[in-house]
């Protein structure tokens, strides 16, 4: 049962939680312990409990705005600026909203741990919300049981039809990148991607495969590079992809991060960016516009995608109902100075 | 009264709120009110709870790892990877005890508000750690009435001897920069600043200034630029200085952002780094090391001092006496690609 099909599930036809332990056969204690994540209680009473909680569609009343109510916000690393455009975005939602923003990372893993999830259920959140990382399976349930609201934003996988998600239109971004280089006149694009397992990495892929055949030119494997979502990951592709014999006369970079690695490559090489070799990214992040030369980078609007998620968290945790469960906002191009047409070799 | 010298106040001797209002000649709610930051009390009464308070010592006893414990992280905003690491290195630490982490942000203000003070008092945090930004003598009391551990990282200003600070060797960082360049060989070499209110900035300047005078260069108040530490700033000085009927050959930045506003300055005068300008930033963060050239820098464990940071107040919040009230990290020059000998024009 979606939160957003149950908008008055927190105000209406609510079992109390005597009723629960009823259900249950437990001690009201024993349930108040399972709905706020407290260890001390066996695996399977606790499994016992909350089927029990799920089916009876109970819903812990919490008042936006009292003390200690917040949502916590998920990274799998805290990087850089995507990072800070994140907090900056769910923060101003939040402190609109009165509620404390707690925020966590899960030192580069993609999924929460056992510790991770006990913490959180312990302090019982409004909602909880992750960026570019998210709860497995049985987590997401965990978090439904006890009317915590779950939100991610930038999903690397889809979390299922129940939990909204915030997204950029990844695939017309990918394209549009293509598109512009291709338009300059390369025909040799290289593709820089992210890790491809994860959406957006996949997603921005997909239309830069779009953008080649609907020019007529035709997909080459060699040019494609898989790697991190980091400079090191542009530095490392770009290196190898420039040994080629027949090396690439322009990049589309996964993002922003990589944009740099591969024009750091480009510098190695001896080579020029943009008049030997033009590169695109993905972000349009502060540091796209201070880089020399100035990055042309597909923008994403981070910041509001984060605040777009916060608000849904927001509505559901109030027992509000959420129009949309799938939101992709906007990208555009944004042409600065490091694509320009090939050299005319 | 300072904390580190009240190692055991949290347990020894301490009074009840009974006795506080019985003290005050108030009812128990009303210092109750009083201590959690609640909105509904008179000033009149909160002032004079809050002097008893402070006459007798009270500090709320608070088990770390309780559901709830926390230490709030404020930022005069949230911008880049020098903040992302501040997140880092305090969640670390916060993770470790059990304690959630709650990141604020105070949209450009460098001294909060009474809404945030409010908000943060009625969340009733272990502890406050303030980045670049620091809460005012009132506010400051406020914390320490209520035995909320307070301590600022990249102090803007001396929070006075009863607050711990955890800085980096700004004025050796300054010194090094500076220095650098004159041993390549530099005779007119700029300084663009940060906000010289800010002690970083002030620190790095003197730095710069000693290390003229010790290499016997006068010091030109006309190759000085003070503006934000970010890129736009850089760039703004920079096109200026570079403008002088005698342009400086190398620039010392304030912090590594305003480093690349100046490399894109010397960019856009037709200039080259380092062949023509040679630039030298504070702060290494990630993207020093990926900047075309690499950029050579001062760096400063800004994650190991919020670390330490978070560490302080863990152990305020404790009770545990704190050895240094004002810790000061090492700095050290990273020699990459931005600075080399000048021109032998």
């Amino acid at each position: 049962m979606p939160p957003a099909e149950k908008p008055n599930a927190a105000s209406r036809g609510r079992p109390t939680l005597a009723r629960i332990a009823q259900l249950a056969g437990v001690s009201v204690p024993t349930v108040s312990k399972v709905v706020n994540g407290r260890a001390d209680v066996g695996p399977e009473t606790r499994e016992h409990v909350e089927r029990i909680l799920r089916e009876h569609g109970y819903r812990p009343l919490r008042k936006l705005g009292a003390p200690g109510a917040h949502v916590e916000l998920v990274f799998h690393a805290l990087e850089g600026v995507y990072d800070t455009e994140v907090i900056n975005g769910v923060e101003s939602v939040a402190s609109e909203h009165g509620l404390a923003l707690v925020v966590s990372q899960l030192g580069h893993q993609f999924t929460p741990d056992a510790l991770w999830m006990e913490r959180v259920l312990s302090r019982r959140p409004a909602g909880v919300i992750s960026a570019f990382s998210g709860l497995d399976r049985e987590q997401r349930m965990q978090l439904r049981d006890r009317g915590i609201a779950y939100v991610v934003v930038d999903p690397t996988e889809d979390p299922g039809p129940e939990f909204p998600t915030v997204a950029a239109h990844n695939w017309m971004g990918g394209l549009a990148a293509a598109r512009h280089l291709l338009e300059l006149g390369h025909r040799r694009v290289a593709a820089v991607t992210g890790p491809m397992w994860a959406l957006p990495a996949r997603a921005r892929f997909d239309g830069y495969c779009a953008a080649l055949e609907r020019a007529g030119v035709p997909f080459d494997a060699r040019l494609v590079g898989e790697d991190d979502f980091l400079p090191r990951g542009g530095l490392a592709q770009a290196r190898r992809l420039l040994r080629l014999p027949d090396p690439p006369t322009a990049f589309v970079a996964g993002n922003d991060g990589q944009a740099l690695g591969v024009c750091q490559a480009v510098h190695e090489a001896g080579l020029r960016v943009p008049q030997d070799v033009s590169v695109v990214g993905f972000d349009d992040l502060a540091l796209a516009e201070s880089h020399v030369p100035p990055l042309t980078t597909v923008h994403q609007p981070v910041r509001q995608m984060a605040a777009t998620a916060a608000g849904i968290a927001v509505r559901l945790a109030a027992g509000k109902p959420v129009e949309r469960m799938r939101v992709e906002l906007p990208v555009r191009l944004v042409e600065r100075a490091s694509a320009a047409p090939p050299p005319s070799s």
